[in-house]
């Protein structure tokens, strides 16, 4: 029986255009064809900050030139960036595997989180996304609600809620999946972020961290792991600072400490280790790993990385 | 039990824009749940010509205006249209059922096609595409290698293969997913077109007929019924002519007489009859219904549409 693992990819698994994102999913690839190889059932989520960007910037261009067509808001974006960045990663493992001689299905569904409407996130928006803008873009951006921020120097830059994952609403089909075995990429980007009212989901103005989902997904699979692939190959207590130190392995009771003497970076490592902490706390049997995609292989073989367990 | 039912969806069935798009579903929801209620489980294929169309022209659009954008070729305009329709039938259907007090999980699994490129479909493609374009603008498609095609008194269009579907690659995930009840949205647009060399799948220039593709997932999931939805409550015998006559049961041998007499449109009700025969000499059990949305409520009773079998 294979053992069931969430991993979590970040963006530099996935590029920013269309040609980097097909050449970095063949890289992504053996590292994933490496943990199936090692005897893991895979549910694969990925982030997708480029990729919707890129799509959103392009439907705004469309309704500029050809005035018929009406706005994509950033949930119909993020539908289209999961089916984007879904096609290529199921694409190229499928290619590695059968190339190693593993035949498994590799498939994307796409989905949906709930989040909370009274989540305190939505109150100051702290996820900055897209292109940055003029004063005057800006102005036009706040009259329309949403929310900007000054980066100084640099111009204006949209913000957005980052708010909790309160339930994956296609998790039933993800476990359905998992439970055969196969491969699946699912949570593209967090997930589209919706808010539930009588039954009717409606897209939220938000990005669901992908590291939050990760952590929630999971301990929803019960799974037996979550893999966090990142830019460095271990977590670092003062990372950047004159007493940077490799952490080899963590409690979460050591982790929580590490978190109160801020030792972790806010946008970066801080999610990834709450995220370890939701899903062990779920799931106190699990085991976290947080590495490279360079290092995975060996992190696995507990030759690198970072080990998170209860 | 529920008998498994394979719906395809035509246009109208989502409209044009991403507005339509909204409202469309909703009505075409309302058909679906009443298919759900009538005791079907549904796995849903959909057409994606507008859509496809759309977000390939933003794409052009975009690389037009950000020259480091890469350019997205129709595969993976083709993905992320499945997100787009996907994520508004998903969103709608899931609706629809939790108001009339049926809790079931539908999802939308990204899937690609496997086509033959000696299917002699890639000699001469017949599938119109894309806005109209002046002589120059064919002529830049010419030299790209596309094929164009005169619509006389209008101008240039882009035509592309519709070869028939050998393979649905992701075809275990949507059986799994379909034999656990649920409902599933797969295939759309006929399904992203690859052709596989060396265990590697590559987009091609080509279109897979929805209906096509519809009669071949029925057949592989050895569904009991292909449900065919499109803008006439039934069949007709010379459609459009002074004979036109409307045709409530058809045998697979009167549907392959009738299709020797030229009685069914080409690019309209011939592929969907070609589709059904695809099917019944699949499945020999199986039955076919092709109907309108607003008449298939009645069609599962018996009172409307037209019904194929062996």
């Amino acid at each position: 029986m294979e053992k069931k693992a969430v991993v979590s990819l970040g963006h530099q698994a996935l590029g920013y255009t269309t040609m980097e994102q097909r050449d970095a999913v063949k890289v992504t690839a053996t590292a994933l064809a490496d943990l199936v190889e090692a005897g893991y059932q895979l549910t694969i989520t990925h982030s997708n900050g480029p990729q919707i960007s890129m799509i959103h910037k392009a439907m705004t261009e469309l309704r500029r030139i050809y005035i018929d067509y009406t706005p994509a808001p950033m949930c119909v974006c993020s539908a289209m960036s999961q089916g984007y960045v879904g096609y290529d990663i199921q694409n190229s493992l499928r290619a590695e595997l059968l190339g190693r001689g593993i035949s498994k299905t590799v498939s994307t569904i796409l989905t949906q989180v709930t989040v909370d409407p009274y989540d305190e996130a939505f109150y100051e928006p702290t996820k900055i996304i897209g292109r940055y803008m003029s004063k005057e873009d800006a102005e036009i951006e706040l009259k329309k609600g949403n929310y900007v921020k000054e980066i100084p120097g640099k111009g204006f830059r949209r913000a957005v809620a980052a708010p909790k994952p309160i339930k994956i609403v296609e998790i039933d089909a993800i476990r359905a999946l998992s439970d055969v075995g196969q491969v699946v990429i699912a949570c593209g980007g967090g997930g589209i972020p919706v808010i539930e009212q009588n039954h009717i989901l409606k897209g939220a103005s938000a990005v669901i961290e992908k590291d939050s989902i990760a952590g929630k997904l999971a301990g929803e699979l019960k799974a037996d792991r979550l893999i966090i692939l990142t830019s460095v190959p271990c977590v670092y207590k003062g990372f950047g600072t004159d007493q940077e130190e490799s952490v080899r392995e963590l409690t979460v009771a050591e982790a929580k400490a590490y978190i109160g003497e801020k030792q972790f970076g806010e946008g970066n490592m801080l999610p990834k280790i709450e995220a370890a902490i939701a899903y062990l706390e779920a799931c106190p049997e699990g085991k976290v790993l947080i590495t490279s995609l360079e290092c995975v292989n060996a992190a696995v073989k507990g030759k690198a990385g970072t080990l998170i367990h209860s």
